[in-house]
């Protein structure tokens, strides 16, 4: 249905380099033309079970931003921070009086029940988009040349949702979960964050887990320290923390091809750096990561207790666990992503 | 300021029994008089450790329910289907021309981007009450003679969301992990589903226990699979299936409450059955757990999969990563809860 | 741009009257390549002069039914029922204790203004699909061939709104108001409400404006009673009340393209009968009504009151006041409208 | 129930001028125990009979704001800018495709119809604070010493809305419609608009009015234009627009109340200044108005073409449509109020 695994990329002309670098790291087809999953065939249950023997302390290091109304999205944009909102509270002990004066069946099904008895229940909503806060990427996140991870057509995500590589077939996998390792580049580099237009290479990424003494394996997920969330925390500037972000340089993509990582996660708002690395290519990783690799990408995540933890133990290894919330259709998903050492 | 560990209650006088449990099972000021987190008390680092031993195939099982339009919900309580929707979607590739006449700074961002670069992305929101599928209940979300647990007062849940006891506490400990024992009574009794005046009594959890082998510890999370969740799935009744439920008497409570069970779960709407056990007391297991043991409630819960792996293999035990969504002030939470073997 | 007054339509194959029709009612280019109002044109100066002479009497006679959990939508489908939460309620007020302890700058605020004044606020959120109760239609709401009203593409219509033929260019003109005119079917038949099978033909509109003794004129909004509403009411019945509704019937375009009718308003979902009238068409009279001729619709109007009024007062005109609510690339609105007598 | 017309107030030891205002001001009773319309009252079928007649050009002069990403609430707060989502839009067309494998039987009816018949449609859904554009205030938008308007207690608004005195009540009349007159102080003063800290005194609305040549009657709604919307238009910035603005002084509740007024409506956020004007009493005009005179305020109304226009004419007057939309329980509405000149 969809043999397009060499696409001619109108891209190519853009940058002889970059569009290279796609045509080596695209998996289309590696695991069947019909896998939604990516770069996850790489967790295999050997991998699951080895990460599962990282956890020899029992601690949980949690790396989920909170939810609220204080996060990083603006005014304006299409991405707002979350709107909670309470529907019944503690407030609302007199609700057997008024409700019965009240119009339909769910106020009289609160009002009965407190009548009657004493107990007393508090309810609440929320409403967010699904990357405004600590998230994964669904693969259809991102696409060029009309197409999507695997030559699925761009065309999948309609206005019902993704009905191709959606959020969904991997949260129906309880993924992604396996291996995490932190490369951990602010404090390696002695700095308390990167500065806003600052790029890590890949030679960087190997410098730092060489220092670090930890080993790349098979199916990883790599989670990336900048320490820029610290500067959302110090300056909580919603007009410029997310626009401008160091970050990774899509050079990277190769690294990760090359080592069969599963998924690479960030404290930034993209993982890759925010500056623009060629003109007139808007978000490179991206496009070679979530399109053309198939791999998923994590953000806005809050990574200071894991990096304090990890300097504290020497340990930059552990389970990863981080399932991403299973709503059908999305093309991205928050999560509270957990480590387990 | 909140001594008030031993409150006298109005629901004394309703029923004794049910009274001299709640006496009971009282935990307020075991883990301090700031505790907010209950029961969760009992998982320590050694439990943790412990639980990751069980992961030995290799297998994560997800156990959240898809989040979508066609949930059990009805069409006009408090509770509603979670609403996603795409902002941008794979239909929009024309963007660059109509966004030009288009008014404000996002789409004149989205128009520059687009004219500019090939990268296109898509993205969504989703607008859902907390509890509308596979979730937990806060300690906040229910309470009686307005004290929440702990002695808290229930003005502390306000229209701006929990100041105490809520779900974020939660959250930025990374619970609730560590071990989880699955007690599947369905299959224990031979049946797909129990039905729906059905009640669980204390010592069919032994004996169900008994007969998958597993043996209860401090600081289990426990797992209660009634089949109710396949009554969903085969008759997909919004206005019946949440009211009318099997599930556990709240004579449980004392049997959690001696064993330091850590966290209850189960695949119905509430835990507990539906059908008024003491009248006069509305939700009196909700009672008990949430407000006078402080121990979370897991609910709509998908334990369909692990069901069939526990019986499949006879472990009933495995790692479980349920990592509540760190929703600020939230008196419940989504999540993908994981089980890995 | 758009030069496609004349297109050749995929319909026309399936019903030759029908195609007869929509290439008569078509006024594509009437009133400029550019239009972007349709038969609200009709409505000029002068007549909005005459309608205000109608006022006689001194009432305002409202019919906008109420926005809340209880209406006609369903559970599962793109559209629900309005969800109106508090953010601010009236037991909040021992607020300014609790938010000091809380986390960010909007609790503060609050916290603040309530230790130091004694002013309290309480404020809300609707969420609500803009077609779940009364509303107009936008020109943009439907299409066939790919064209909207005035040849513009339906490509105009991305996840940002419409971008042509959208509410806010009626809104911004304080559309639609004008002279109305209530043709009362299921009065004039001597009936509660018409059946849910039931069509209304162009000749009985003309008998019930005859028997009413009214005329119709250039730029009136007709307004049509066919008691449906009160079906709502009597059953509140969401799994078939907008699904078996009577109607007009497609063939009624005509009359009010003859008639130079401003607009169509009904007390039931749709204007049309829900029953389809030609195989292989679905909502016939949408096609024509928004997308050939360029008017648009009123649905759900709660047209009781109206109704009771004519008929005691015997005068079946008014000015119709029904401002749209301006949002920016909507495709529908909601509205509380109103007749002045 | 509520005899508390004479209620002590705390306030009156705080500022004893501003305690015999409120004194004098106060409509508790004026119209029953039960009145919930407050200065509504003054607008007689005599008061709409003779607004009709001001309509002798034929003109509709809109005065709602657009509702979108773009306005002047923040990033942060309680109120944030409303937000449009589409639900189906004109880039869908393949849905009949993609439909048929998804999951719902809403897709599976979407997919249905686009297989059988041409017609297409397109849906959306909005998402906003009531008060987060053009709008009216419920009387139960504000309270002092527990109790709001005709001593209702303040513990009538809970989670569920407002029981008394919400829009509702309002809605469900029509209102607000009758005379409106615009005293545009903006251009009396000969500026682009008031500064930010200046104050309209009571003595000025007569000024403005004698230089207009408009006679103030019973029953009117006052439209008071300071021109800061325009400081809107220009600066956009939604970090000082609503929180620094001229408007009128706590002193003109005398001036209204004197003259039997039914509404006031500006172009800034909240009608009256924002600079406090009496320390320790936060937004007093409010008190008085929502509170103690039960009278209703506009906000955010677009003031510009109506200031032109009338300025043009030399007439000040008009019938003004103002309905309130009608959601359930709600404590402010949004609306696009119409002038006919």
């Amino acid at each position: 249905m969809h043999d397009c695994r060499h696409s001619p990329s109108m891209n190519a002309d853009r940058d002889p380099e970059w569009a290279r670098m796609a045509e080596k790291v695209r998996n289309w087809g590696r695991w069947g033309e019909d896998d939604q999953i990516g770069t996850l065939n790489h967790i295999t249950p050997g991998a699951i079970r080895h990460a599962a023997t990282l956890v020899r302390a029992g601690k949980i290091i949690p790396m989920g931003a909170p939810l609220n109304a204080h996060g990083p999205q603006g005014a304006h944009g299409l991405r707002r921070n979350p709107i909670h909102v309470m529907t019944v509270d503690g407030g609302d002990r007199q609700l057997e009086q008024l409700a019965k004066e009240w119009r339909g069946p769910t106020e009289q099904w609160v009002a009965d029940l407190y009548e009657k008895a004493p107990g007393r229940f508090t309810d609440d909503y929320v409403i967010m988009p699904l990357q405004s806060c600590t998230q994964w990427d669904a693969l259809s996140h991102f696409f060029y040349d009309d197409l999507l991870y695997n030559g699925f057509p761009a065309s999948s995500v309609t206005s019902l949702g993704a009905s191709r590589v959606a959020i969904d077939p991997i949260a129906e996998r309880g993924h992604i979960t396996g291996r995490g390792v932190l490369l951990d580049i602010a404090r390696h580099r002695g700095v308390e964050h990167l500065a806003a237009d600052e790029v890590v290479m890949p030679d960087e990424l190997d410098a730092v887990a060489a220092a670090q003494g930890v080993e790349i394996r098979d199916g990883d997920i790599i989670v990336i320290r900048t320490g820029w969330y610290l500067d959302w925390l110090a300056r909580r500037d919603e007009q410029s923390w997310a626009w401008q972000a160091p970050g990774i340089s899509w050079r990277c993509a190769e690294w990760f091809h090359d080592r069969n990582t599963a998924a690479v996660a960030a404290d930034n708002v993209g993982v890759e750096v925010m500056k623009s690395e060629i003109e007139g290519l808007w978000s490179p990783f991206h496009m070679l990561a979530l399109r053309d690799m198939g791999m998923m990408l994590g953000e806005i995540w809050d990574l200071e207790a894991i990096g304090a933890d990890c300097a504290a133990d020497g340990r930059y290894e552990f389970l990863l666990s981080a399932p991403a919330l299973n709503i059908s259709g999305a093309v991205g998903a928050p999560l509270n992503p957990i480590a387990l050492k």
